[in-house]
């Protein structure tokens, strides 16, 4: 049904005539038409109205030429349909009300998941509507360790040091907000797929902070959970940035794709994971920053180096909002142009 | 003449009746005399003045009991060498003069270094008197890419994109840098080590952003030249936060010791570098937000996984402002009350 389906089939393992590429964050801050609808309305207004979700999702489809579109949205959705404030402050980021105590996070509220997602349906059929079956889309969520960090830490932050000591010091509590977090995040990405979302993504955008210890205690089981609860209708990705030590488990989970940060090599990913296993990435995005012919060059080697099959284009990482149309234009034309 | 030369012999490959333990940031932000100095003197006030140096240096070997101390400066005196304006701002950190154009670069100033740094003798001679020879002193030096961030970005950054972006666009313009960033650095090592430092450390802090291909051409190459310049004086210690993917090259430099990240296992390291190589690190500093007895658990577990020969015990990154002494002291307790 879906006329360009070449994200799907290099999902589900068929070889094909070239990788498809698209790139987090292409929805977004360095396209000059997202600037004026962000001037114009409020982050949430532009996640849950459907004509902006719309507008904005497809934009990159049209004005990049990417093989598949990515929901408008934010992970944080996870932590207001628990019950908490969110506020997206301009040039600061998100600031959350927090949950640490007992009596907070016995509070975080799962009555109100399919209350709260009431905005989603519409807004992802509005999505699939201006989409007219071109190309696929992915729909998301951030892993539960990556919204602990949020939810505990209350904003964005370096190290997220207080999420590390919440987990350290009372982690069966943090045990219980994981739970939580999960339950919520299934609930949400089935509405995704129901609403006509084709593939899921989960970012786990925080996970390479973590020791590998504490990252199987603490992210990778709840990865894991949500992985096997959707797989079985829709191809599921998995991106830990920066969390190479867990590639052999993250490819244990069932996940149709892994996403690869910049600092993990094909070489090596594919000696640990194997022939078969399906990467995403992995560019640096702040090669986007670097003239069109530079990045032309980069692209071509970093997809040379996966070898064209198995491989969906991407970044190691979101596209820096600095980034000029032109170098990601080149770095989605240098994928369309394989082999060379 | 060292009395307590545990660190020495560790670094020489002898096998010893416990691991050494030190941290690195041990003089400074976590200790409330140390905040009182820098409520009272500028940050280079602190670094040049010869009776603060000793103060700050000696602190945590008398209130902490480490078994090395660390001269008190900053990787940023290469920048001010070279002729670039550096300020330590309160509450934002280090604002630098750039340096990006052709002339910009050809300006680095070579010629200054030894007037630049007439201040370190003095100082280190004043450290090394305060020490009364009880532990080995460690001087250190940021690697060439590090430096190259901050001049490049003229301020600390999530992702040195402009640092990037100036090594993909002018590659042959950052190697001329980096070579003047390169020969200033050894002098100021040539320099501590005249005035006696027992050891000496490069930190390679910002090296883990680099993919492994831009690591081995723009990071890897200075750090060895640097190496190679100074190991036949004192043991060098190489630490490259977060470049896991380089610790093979890294050990082949000829260095004494690889410092490692909380991300890199120690099961990992071992593997990659074999039985013989010293490692030195790597508790996730944010382990010492958690309390004492979290803390003790948690190095334990660390000090046993490497085995307790071959390793000198630290963080895997500079200690965190919002650190409690009490949990500094539990971290350096437990390192000392080895073997369990």
């Amino acid at each position: 049904m879906i006329k360009n389906d070449l994200f799907l089939r290099t999902l589900h393992g068929e070889s094909t005539e070239r990788p498809p590429v698209w790139f987090m964050r292409q929805a977004g801050r360095y396209l000059p038409d997202y600037m004026v609808l962000k001037e114009k309305y409020s982050f949430f207004e532009r996640v849950q109205n459907p004509d902006l979700a719309r507008k904005i999702t497809v934009m990159p489809i049209d004005q990049v030429g990417v093989d598949a579109a990515i929901l408008f949205s934010d992970i944080l959705v996870i932590a207001q349909s628990l019950g908490l404030q969110v506020d997206m402050i301009p040039e600061k980021g998100p600031v959350l009300q927090t949950a640490t105590t007992e009596a907070e996070v016995a509070a975080l509220n799962l009555e109100n998941t399919y209350e709260f997602f009431r905005y989603a349906t519409p807004a992802i059929e509005a999505v699939k509507e201006g989409l007219e079956n071109r190309v696929p889309l992915i729909g998301f969520a951030g892993s539960p360790w990556t919204l602990l960090c949020y939810i505990v830490q209350g904003q964005g932050s370096k190290d997220f040091g207080e999420a590390k000591k919440f987990i350290l010091n009372v982690p069966e509590r943090a045990k219980v907000m994981l739970e939580k977090i999960t339950e919520a995040t299934i609930r949400y990405l089935e509405i995704q797929i129901d609403a006509g979302c084709d593939v899921v993504q989960i970012f786990d955008s925080w996970g390479g902070i973590l020791s590998p210890t504490m990252y199987y205690e603490f992210s990778l089981p709840y990865m894991e959970r949500i992985t096997k609860a959707v797989k079985d209708r829709v191809p599921v990705i998995l991106f830990a940035k920066g969390a190479w030590y867990a590639l052999d488990k993250l490819n244990a989970t069932g996940a149709s794709a892994l996403g690869l940060s910049w600092t993990t090599s094909p070489e090596y990913a594919r000696k640990i994971c194997g022939p078969k296993t399906i990467f995403q990435g992995n560019l640096d995005p702040a090669t986007l920053l670097a003239s069109p012919d530079v990045v032309a060059k980069a692209t071509k080697k970093m997809i040379d180096s996966f070898g064209g099959q198995n491989h969906v284009v991407n970044l190691g990482h979101g596209v820096l909002p600095t980034t000029r149309v032109e170098s990601a234009k080149a770095f989605v034309e240098t994928a369309k142009a394989y082999p060379y």
